[in-house]
């Protein structure tokens, strides 16, 4: 079995498996470079050879054990019929939608893999080329966190118009929750077809809520898609990224070791903690500040190993990042990274 | 006693006393019409008459029980010379620190009060003002935050600037810390002179951290800033506001409640857990969703006799939102929460 396989399965592995959030990203001189003759961003995303190539360059300079599909957790609202599009140094930007907007969006449910099949092929691509024992992970965003960009029509500071909706109009928000699990459960089972060998959920924005919230917006969908995916994929591993998320709201994630195998850690977790309280029921997965790596290759070395030391005491853990690599990350701080777990 | 000290000193009171973070601002259109008279937002915070008239406004509509300083957290780095400008609707710019800049920066700690004494001056016209009931909280910004603006120049996505300078050039930021720590003492005693009788500590990106760096950047300066303003001002009630962090850390702070009389709490916090687990060691104060204030009167007067049924169970809660009120909420909401409060 594949080491990062071995580690969701929580079997005993020789080194952690590492990969890193955003490994294929603005951090590489060989992805600028290719960037800079390409189209826009959601156009590369829909382009299974640059995808396929972008996937692949991290791995090709730093060994890395899985690779992550190239692609934006805002297609699927894209493939639903909302606009998108990322203006440079922006972020996305969409038509925010209202009530009334969601039939036409569920109406078009069924007809999602017209535009999400290049990111199908570029997932198989990727397969093609990968080395025995590596694994390439796909992946999307939870429902919470998509909906925020489509009802905010972009970032967001604070979420107010999301959280607002999702109280005044609780019947239409737990309508487009629901599309939003239908057509993410389609998008991965589609991935995992196409040669996905594990799947992360992405909540990047799950920490917002008062409790009431978190368990209707986070938890509730979180574990209906984990379910969903699961009777179609018993065998697939799925890591969930609850960014920002309490340590007792992980616990209660742990304990549904039967929906995820997986659990992202961000920055703000104390891993002494997790290796504790949630290693061995899941498999742990982080959680390197990114801002350390701006730092010098000596902080970076000695912080990892920590890292490594506590989280190889017993199986399932998974090296990686507390959030995504930065684009300004110096090279010579992440050769420091990957020698340090590669030599451990 | 006035009900806020009774509160932040765990006596009995009739009702939970009650105030709301940013009160004072673009919610109310007393406030809105007057700014537009005004000139650029740094000049009325050295504006005695407007700022003491902003102060009143919400608790001559509302009748809080208390009155917050209209100020902003960044008049400290203004005052050591930093140069700081509001662009409308853009947030605070200031041109970032460099490790050299310190020294210049330091040299200037014994002159702040000539930026800072019309705020002083605020201080005691509000006080001058207030009904018989009524207290005056002053408050500071957290070394932490107030140095992330200062070392990204601005508001920050990831405080990496911040992040990696401290981790590189470690003595130059513990002295950054301990000049913020300083004047921000210095900053709160003057305030406390001229009649501020509880003064807030305002953290507001405490929760960015790994947990060293929390206990580096976070908890440390925190416990030394309450610690020297205790030892000049022991009979005036601090009120620590550090938002976003995990109740293990709100633990933490609520043990040492020598330092602290009041922990405010934000949106993710479970009141019921607060209520069981902190107040009495420290009074509770917060922690109603300001999105929340966005829906109806009906949604709003349940949660909030819900959270003050919860809080005044037991001495030592004083309620308030989980973050400031947004500018855009609807006055017949902000109306509804008021009236409840009153009314329990």
């Amino acid at each position: 079995m594949k080491p990062l396989l071995e580690a969701l399965n929580l079997r005993e592995v020789k080194r952690p498996p590492f990969w890193m959030m955003r490994q294929a990203g603005r951090s590489l001189p060989e992805y600028r470079a290719l960037r800079q003759e390409a189209g826009g961003f959601l156009d590369l995303c829909y382009n299974p050879d640059f995808g396929t190539e972008v996937t692949l360059q991290p791995l090709r300079r730093f060994g890395m054990d899985a690779a992550i599909l190239f692609s934006d957790i805002l297609v699927i609202p894209h493939a639903l019929g909302q606009e998108l599009t990322f203006e440079k140094g922006e972020g996305p930007k969409l038509p925010p939608i209202s009530v009334e907007d969601i039939e036409k969006l569920s109406a078009q449910k069924n007809n999602i893999d017209k535009k999400l099949e290049p990111i199908y092929q570029t997932v198989r691509g990727v397969k093609e080329k990968l080395e025995e024992n590596q694994t390439i992970i796909g992946f999307c965003g939870a429902p919470w966190t998509v909906s925020t960009y489509m009802i905010e029509g972009g970032s967001s500071k604070n979420y107010a118009k999301t959280t607002s909706f999702s109280l005044k109009h609780q019947q239409a928000y737990d309508q487009l929750i629901d599309l939003l699990i239908e057509t993410s459960v389609h998008y991965l089972s589609q991935q995992i077809k196409a040669g996905a060998e594990a799947v992360q959920i992405f909540d990047s924005w799950a920490a917002v809520h008062s409790p009431e919230q978190f368990e209707r917006c986070v938890l509730k969908p979180l574990l209906k898609m984990a379910k969903l995916l699961k009777d179609k994929h018993p065998e697939v591993p799925i890591i969930l990224f609850p960014r920002g998320i309490h340590p007792h709201q992980l616990e209660v994630f742990a304990a549904h070791n039967a929906h995820f195998e997986g659990l992202g850690l961000d920055t703000t977790i104390d891993l002494a903690w997790a290796h504790e309280k949630l290693q061995g029921k899941v498999c742990i997965q982080g959680n390197l500040d990114p801002n350390l790596l701006l730092t010098t290759p000596e902080i970076i070395r000695e912080k990892v190993t920590k890292m490594l030391e506590i989280g190889h005491k017993k199986p399932g853990y998974i090296f990686n990042l507390g959030h995504g690599v930065l684009p300004e990350t110096p090279m010579e701080n992440l050769e420091a990274l990957v020698e340090t777990v590669k030599n451990f």
